[in-house]
């Protein structure tokens, strides 16, 4: 009945059969005179998704997380990963040939150190770090008396025999009607930014920022629709877009040609040495560009500036067209959201479903809605002691049967032309303990107070965080990762430089839309999450004395009030989740067939203490 | 009846007496071939409260803040200052010689780089600037094409006839009853800190780490007892204490010489170079260690490491004995303010009381308690528009009469041997109108919300500083400073490294002792402010996953029960007032006369809704 078209549940490869590819890495090393090699699960353009000729961690180690780091020596190899791949990695990994690592605290550096012996020699690729990060590599050689050698092609490729081609989709132009600006306005106001970073040119080496500077969207990587590109912006003059041909029909590359020049990729390399003979001055994100970016602007003679991609904080701004049709978006999202929840709570009690049933069934319910692109990341769906891993993606071996008693946390969103959703909600089957409740009250508690804050102008997200988590504080609980990431405008749906963590360092601006998903996790036990997302608009108050603004929730689905412990609600919160739901059910009524229509009064129906 | 033996209220020389010194000091500077020179608000430890000898800023230019620069070029003169001090040096310094400016945003920096020609030369004292200042001084000079110079001798010192001697207050012991832990255990912990930072010594820069260290108190500089002192630190064998010996009895040095080598202050300089003649790596708090240090350091071959001074964080975490301590201080202080609180309430209403006669009755009443030493800060006491002033410092001058319908804001505190206060009440003089009620309630909220905060350990004073202020951003208004500060034990009433604020990134640690102090200034009408010590202690929940810390608030005075609206408190609230002011009755209703205890019954009495 249901089906997903943009997500599956394969297993991962596991690390048993990888051992042959270790070895015959290891061999390239010695024939390259390398003592060992570090391989990051990255692209040219440190994106989230990479495309699968890039997933070299992958293809080494067997770990399929989304961040990640392998050093491989001649007698040690170790993986790094961060808290929430753990226990994936601890599985995915052979634990006989690999050492398991933290990525964090402390740092792969820190086992260099422990590992290398003096004269050394460790082989990076610097298409695939970022500039700081080869120089924390490089002092970390330094330090132990080895060498870091910077290498011209990847010695993984050389053995990985059926490494698939650079992915081609075509690109199409996301136009006016989505993006509310034209190419050459937001080309004017990058230039005065790169005036004010003192710079002659920026490098885009971020390909969303090349998405949202040249409006355009592509298909190069999952559930984000980006075109794998990079731009080079002169302080005044025409910009030059790199890009594959193949992906441009004639009308897109017609239109492009109105602001831009076109060339290949690999024509970026000869236009920054071109640029850097004049002794340019040419700012690059300290965050995705290569360090072979800066490697060759240095050595040509140029200047290269690492700072903040100014195009990220004029991308995370979205304008009264893109705030209108994200608006419109969750609208739709909603409809999606009741008939899923509508079906879990009617089918889930017999026991016959399983977590990839509901992935199955809630993609199918976007589909319907006729304007689905893609998810926008794969479907969290846990069950019972699933649910209490942060980042689990379900595969044909770990589905689990949705069994009474059970807390369902299901984290997903889609990809619409106006606007990129995310959502998290968590299903009681059955009767639900004293400690769920208990617990899915304070992480409510938390989500309310993000949702109901009121914060002057130049807050950063660092500031909100801990409202979020004082309940739970409180409780001797909390959760092991942020409260809140940016997200995209049919774009990257984890999108900078704003997050509400105490990382949070950017102040929140109006027109930036937000995630507010606090959540608790007992190991084996249950999972939870309540996420929605939040635009943030001005707060009008009488007699405030500077601006202050708020949050205005975008996303529409109610949230499961058998798990609500009222008790433990103060009026305000009270009042917030009545209307709240009432909002949703005005947005979705109408749009629903009886059966979920029913469930959705039910649902959304006014709770008092 | 009540006078003032620690604190005056005169008023500072005014700018257009002062205008000789300018131009005699402009002399000077020719004479050196300088074409200006940076006056800092500091001595040559960085210290809060410095001796007369060293406040060559006030005495150049009549601002008499605790932080602020001069800059004086030939033609033109300014005077940095901080949001705090707006008002007051606008009133103090002479603007038609001074100009006066923004000491953080946009930073003296600034202003150099458009003032300073190419080939200038500006001078500054090496002594008075700590490295990172001082290499930011000396990159806007680059910038502009000028030269950093440092001088051998403060040309201030040239023309300041009559500059006081350093002070030679006598040292005493602070022993084992209040410091808890004998000089050699405090070396040994410190030895394994410079152990850590891989470093062969450490210089003690700040005299508040000498006296915690070499558990000894002096009174060189106001309301601190500070001996002010050097001590180098050897990883392992004797360390030297560098101290005038006119401070020393002859017990108290024959104590010292138990556990360190004494010597004059003028030896460091030799010392250190005899270090650094062996390549030694030498740590120096990068906040405090004046520019002159790494200088002589450097030059004799030495490795300056800049770092936090690990004695900050021993420091700020009390022992047992200095928590027993603070705890039977804050008894003592309760006494001493129940009495002036019952004071104020039975005096004020006539009408013939004063800003100087409130902070006059305080301090006698402390002196009563036959402990005090000193008080820890001049006593701010603002009534009506005063109020508004954050930092103000009453004067003969400014003192106004305490009227009806006036918030008198009383922010003061006491330096016992066994502890430090810091205590801030506002009180309601007549009928408060309902403006002040609301934002008192407000402010109260924010401060109890801090006091009730349960934390997990490795938790920051800037996750919890919001919590303090999401009821007045509620109301679109704010106050300009931090939420706390921390607090040292019979030493600096202001200590690091901790404290509650967006800049706070020191985690808080079980012993630590921090202000809870969040207000509401209205400009030209009122401020607000309520402060409470508070002591970081374990707290235990049932249930709890991580350890958990909570406050326990060590100031015990009654808070305006008149100010609070009640319809705006929660009912956990509420109770946290009732059971507040029960404490403080129980602590002080038994050492009081017989009418500040009918008045404590009243003002501590439970309140319902």
């Amino acid at each position: 009945m249901f089906e997903a078209h943009f997500q599956t549940f394969d297993e991962p490869e596991t690390g048993i059969a990888l051992s042959a590819r270790l070895s015959a890495f290891r061999e390239e090393l010695t024939k390259r005179n390398l003592s060992g090699f570090v391989v990051p699960r990255a692209d040219q353009q440190q994106n989230e998704y990479v495309p699968p000729s890039e997933e070299r961690l992958a293809w080494l180690t067997g770990f399929t997380g989304s961040a990640g780091l392998a050093i491989v020596l001649a007698r040690e190899a170790a993986v790094f990963v961060d808290g929430r791949y753990t226990l994936q990695s601890a599985k995915q990994v052979d634990t006989k040939a690999w050492a398991v690592e933290s990525l964090i605290d402390p740092p792969p550096e820190t086992w260099l150190a422990q590992h290398l012996a003096a004269g050394d020699r460790l082989g990076f690729d610097p298409w695939l770090h970022a500039t700081a990060a080869a120089e924390k590599l490089a002092a970390a050689c330094a330090k132990a008396g080895a060498e870091l050698v910077a290498v011209d092609t990847n010695p993984v490729d050389a053995v990985w025999t059926e490494r698939p081609a650079l992915p081609l989709a075509p690109v199409s132009l996301h136009g006016q009607p989505f993006s509310g600006e034209i190419e050459g306005d937001k080309l004017k106001r990058i230039e005065a930014e790169i005036t004010k970073l003192g710079a002659d040119a920026l490098v885009l080496s971020d390909s969303h920022a090349v998405a949202w500077t040249f409006n355009i969207r592509g298909g190069d990587v999952a559930h984000t629709p980006l075109p794998l590109s990079y731009a080079l912006v002169p302080k005044s003059g025409r910009p030059t877009l790199f890009i594959d041909h193949r992906k441009l029909s004639n009308s897109v590359r017609d239109h492009l040609e109105q602001t831009a020049d076109i060339a290949e990729p690999g024509a970026l390399t000869a236009k920054l040495v071109e640029l850097s003979k004049s002794g340019a001055s040419i700012a690059l994100d300290a965050a995705t560009a290569a360090d072979a970016l800066t490697r060759l602007i240095s050595s040509a003679g140029g200047k290269p500036v690492h700072g903040a991609d100014p195009v990220s904080l004029l991308k995370a701004v979205k304008n009264d067209t893109e705030i209108a049709g994200a608006r419109t978006a969750h609208r739709r999202d909603a409809i999606a959201l009741a008939r899923f929840l509508a079906w879990v709570d009617h089918e889930a009690l017999s026991g016959a479903l399983t977590e990839i049933d509901a992935v199955e069934a809630l993609e199918t319910f976007r589909r319907d809605t006729g304007a689905l692109k893609d998810v926008s990341f794969p479907t969290i769906s846990g069950t019972g002691t699933n649910g209490a891993i942060v980042h689990y993606r379900v595969t044909r071996k770990s589905n689990r049967r949705i069994a009474r008693g059970d807390l369902l946390l299901i984290d997903s969103g889609a990809q619409y032309e106006d606007g990129t959703t995310d959502v998290t909600r968590t299903i009681a089957i059955g009767e639900p303990t004293f400690e769920m409740r208990d617990r899915f009250t304070r992480v409510l508690r938390g989500h309310i107070a993000i949702a109901r804050a009121l914060f002057p102008d130049g807050t950063t997200g660092a500031q909100l965080d801990s409202l979020a988590r004082q309940f739970l504080w409180q409780a001797g609980v909390d959760f092991e990762h942020g409260t809140g990431h940016g997200v995209g405008s049919y774009l990257s749906v984890h999108e900078g430089p704003a997050r509400i963590s105490k990382l949070g360092s950017a102040p929140l601006k109006r027109g930036m839309i937000l995630s507010n998903e606090p959540g608790y996790y007992k190991t084996d036990a249950f999972g939870i999450r309540i996420e929605n997302l939040e635009l943030v608009v001005a707060a009008e108050i009488a007699g405030a004395e500077k601006p202050v603004n708020a949050f205005e929730t975008l996303t529409l689905a109610p949230i499961d009030r058998r798990l609500i412990d009222l008790s433990m609600l103060t009026a305000e919160e009270l009042s917030w989740v009545n209307e709240y739901h009432e909002r949703v059910r005005h947005a979705v009524r109408s749009h629903v067939d009886d059966v979920t229509k029913a469930w959705l009064d039910e649902a959304t129906a006014p709770l008092s203490l």
